[in-house]
């Protein structure tokens, strides 16, 4: 009778698009005299934010912003950043939040690929944002936020989010997207073959990550979150999705110094952040005195390169229990934690934070993440030493690449999403990551391909060939360390090349050390890398 | 450039059907070795439990149970029960939970109207399904579940659980629906017009419920949830999936008696269990000693006829931790929560127990839960007096009534779906409802169509007119008063009349009170429940 069932039409009562700014709309109905938000001496209830985000929304509007159309921000965590997570999907554009810390050309090339019709930016990044259009060779219409608590003199006289915010007329109801797999956000990963991709999320995806994340966190009520990890990573890792649905405060600092932070926690009642692991190791380290731990602990996921024990160990009587996550631009943040298990409890310090950094077992709103022998395609043993890479299934993986479907098709290869992170399983199911098959060095919570690297320097006129790997560092994680054959009768020194790629890129993607030698190669001429991963491992700056 | 963004296929690695099978295989991956199952002297881990599930679901695809097929299932809550909740979704089929307290008449009336192609039923139950048959005229194939903690000599004859566990030939990955819009549970309701109305469920809602179910009630990993709520009411709030996606332990007693219950907490360090007030209220009275207060407190959904404050004191006392839920089966079961305020931490007992028995506001994956006004169409005015009714819009309402389509139509008119109570919403967001707008009556946890026991009474030979409203009851919340116009000259009892019911309904649906009295009309002769509903407010067994 299988026909009886089918016979059910989709109604407004009974489907909904999944979508995070239905979020907004429930905080406004729900907790509207509640703090959305925290910032010096700004404090605005959910009323207000919302009523906020809609004249945004209309404004953008206004301005010729529809569905599909690509708006770049370039901006830090401040609560206009916060309210355009909500404004722009409200209009049906897609947010592309852009890493404040990226050299201009690289700006130019997102903004560009992008095909980005507006750019919000921070008046205090006007000067990147200018460089970046130097580089273009064209200029994007712009709005400027003026923030109260940074003043500055850079303007490119345009309009300014405030008028967006005068122009705006209010929109009865919220607006949800006529389809759950319309895209939401466009993320530019820092791209292991040179040049950035563009990763594309849905509002499917946006959704069952904010409400997998409260399942799999255990958030209470109205968490007081202070807004640490960048949004242009990942949108925050969700949370300003997440917090709308619990109707909790976002708290601001602009810039995450330990000072700001530890005095943020304590004067607004921080339950919970996230943050890389060198926030914490500076949080570890900024904490000399005898202050007491907080009491109730606080609430800390971090993820990426983990801590040493000894920082953990720190924040650990700080009050703050930290959590190990594991994700990638490409599954919208995390997507497996590493749960604390009981056992755990009589171990030494040393061995805790072994397990601790652990990469653990899937978020429930992820089908699957297993780590895939590359040989039969099954998961393998869990034995603790097999390796595989790490595959990824489920509604939080990406729609694909930005205008780069050879890319999406690799990336997707077999029905998974491959991470390019070699790891084991142990016997208790937590996988744990042993090598990156993809040339991507991470350093202090950003990574930096290694490939555009070596570009830079291959532009030297000393070097013949050049490559570069991850080298272990105490306070980054890893830091990029060069490998270079010079020219013939070339002569040239480490200074002289970490100052030319400086002038190419970003500070934190310049090699902070060179060796001369001849490199490996195989028969064929193939850089073996592996090896200068090995001679690397031993050295540090 | 809206076209750069539609042309992402949804592929096996970024687009997974919702569906709370998908709990299972997470539960088998990443808490294998953990307690599934405790049920007596029964214990079975995660990985047990699901090779049996995937056995007893390739054993009914042998017996030719496949998509969109209804299997009914007449069954205490025990294990097995548990496991079909994943083993039919996985045939393709839809699982019809019976309710065990009906009548044969009704529980005919479902096995045919549900199209049920077979029927799995406990044996202790076998002589009520074998009176269904007759009543029915027909038989329907049976599988016979022999529980070894309940004895029986019933038997048809027929296959048995042990059977299909026996026949079934492991699958060997779990099977996810094509569509998260397939059926995936046939609920019948009481039906407020005299017959059950099948209220179809699909896989994405049951997700959803789920998953949003964990975000709001905060669950740890590895509850011990004490299964008390029948699974034949909205699948036991939906738990068995809740469950499996927290790699849980489901304790299990067969039947909830107080006695049972407390053992069984004691014993097996209960941490969660939903419960309807009348069993809160049989724990209250059961616990006389001094016996020392849960440590930590256990969490308890109650939904339903709110509990009196004496009960919330003394469960709480306890150490029971009381949340109010709301919801209907048409909605998955609970779709609000009235949660606890800070500020209710300073008011008196009974202050507290009138706020704790609020409807409160949505949980997170509900799109709305609004009270409407019939006149406007618009939410009420928060002001704790102005009524409308309760209307409800989201994933998780169903997808409609079983070969009801104008029931449907009705149910979803304007973009709502109705649910019959009326209410208010005080100026923090919280609905209360006040009046109920269908003829129902809410008694110890089961719901009875006042209009199918007017039906029962207009069969009886002296009755000329009759009708039945809910009367206050001390146990039971409510229970049927039926008010009754004898023919001219006709004499009787109320001892008589209710003994006539009894022989014609389920002991619980027969009135406790009746009143002989010429009753209320209009002019146009149509009965004014509402003079009798106040009549019976007054008085009580």
């Amino acid at each position: 009778m299988q026909e009886n069932y089918m016979q059910f039409p989709k109604t407004a009562a009974n489907y909904v698009p999944l979508s995070p700014v239905s979020f907004l709309s429930r905080a406004e109905a729900l907790h509207g005299a509640r703090t959305a938000v925290i910032y010096g001496d700004i404090k605005r209830s959910w009323t207000d934010m919302a009523s906020r985000v809609r004249l945004v929304a209309s404004g953008l509007m206004s301005a010729g912003i529809g569905k599909g159309d690509t708006v770049s921000v370039l901006c830090p965590n401040i609560p206009e950043l916060f309210e355009l997570h909500f404004a722009l999907p409200l209009t049906g554009g897609v947010i592309n939040t852009l890493n404040t810390r990226l050299e201009p050309e690289t700006i130019a090339y997102i903004l560009d690929h992008a095909d980005s019709k507006l750019v919000i930016v921070d008046r205090e990044l006007i000067p990147l944002l200018t460089r970046a259009f130097e580089a273009l060779g064209r200029e994007i219409p712009v709005i400027e936020i003026t923030d109260p608590n940074q003043p500055t003199t850079h303007t490119l006289g345009g309009s300014t989010y405030e008028d967006l915010l005068e122009r705006g007329h209010p929109v009865g109801t919220i607006g949800l997207p006529d389809d759950e797999w319309d895209a939401i956000a466009l993320n530019y990963t820092s791209g292991t073959s040179g040049r950035p991709k563009g990763v594309v999320y849905h509002h499917r995806g946006a959704y069952l990550m904010a409400l997998g994340t409260v399942a799999a966190w255990k958030k209470p009520h109205y968490p007081v979150y202070l807004s640490v990890v960048p949004m242009f990573h990942c949108n925050g890792w969700g949370h300003p999705w997440v917090i709308a649905m619990l109707g909790g405060t976002m708290v601001f600092t602009r810039t995450p110094t330990p000072d700001l932070i530890l005095d943020a926690i304590r004067q607004h009642g921080v339950t919970h952040f996230g943050a890389a692991p060198i926030v914490l190791q500076m949080l570890a380290e900024a904490e000399t005195g005898e202050t007491a731990a907080f009491e109730p602990p606080i609430k800390v996921l971090t993820a990426g390169a983990p801590p040493p024990p000894s920082v953990l160990e720190k924040t650990r009587s700080m009050g703050l229990d930290v959590m190990q996550v594991y994700g990638l631009t490409e599954t919208y943040g995390h997507i497996s934690k590493c749960l604390w298990q009981e056992s755990w409890g009589d171990l030494d310090a040393r061995e805790q934070a072994e397990l601790q950094a652990q990469q653990g077992i899937a978020l429930p709103m992820v089908e699957a993440v297993s780590v895939i022998d590359s040989e039969t395609g099954q998961p393998v043993r869990r034995d603790g030493e097999t390796q595989g890479e790490i595959g990824v299934r489920g509604n939080t993986v990406m729609k694909g690449y930005y205008k780069d479907p050879e890319a999406t098709a690799k990336a997707f290869e077999n029905g998974w999403f491959w991470s390019g992170d070699a790891a084991v399983v142990h016997a208790d199911g937590y996988m744990q990551i042993r090598d990156r098959l993809k040339d991507v060095i991470i350093s202090g919570g950003e990574n930096i391909s290694s490939v555009e690297v070596e570009a830079a320097l291959y532009r030297h006129p000393s070097v013949q060939a050049a490559a570069v790997v991850a080298m272990p560092h105490e306070k980054w994680g890893e830091v990029p360390c060069a490998f270079v054959e010079l020219r013939s009768g070339a002569q040239t020194s480490a200074d002289e090349i970490i100052a030319f790629c400086r002038g190419h890129l970003a500070g934190f993607k310049a090699p902070k050390a060179v060796v001369f030698q001849n490199l490996p190669k195989t028969s064929t001429g193939k850089i073996q890398k592996f090896q200068l991963r090995e001679a690397a491992k031993s050295m540090s700056t």
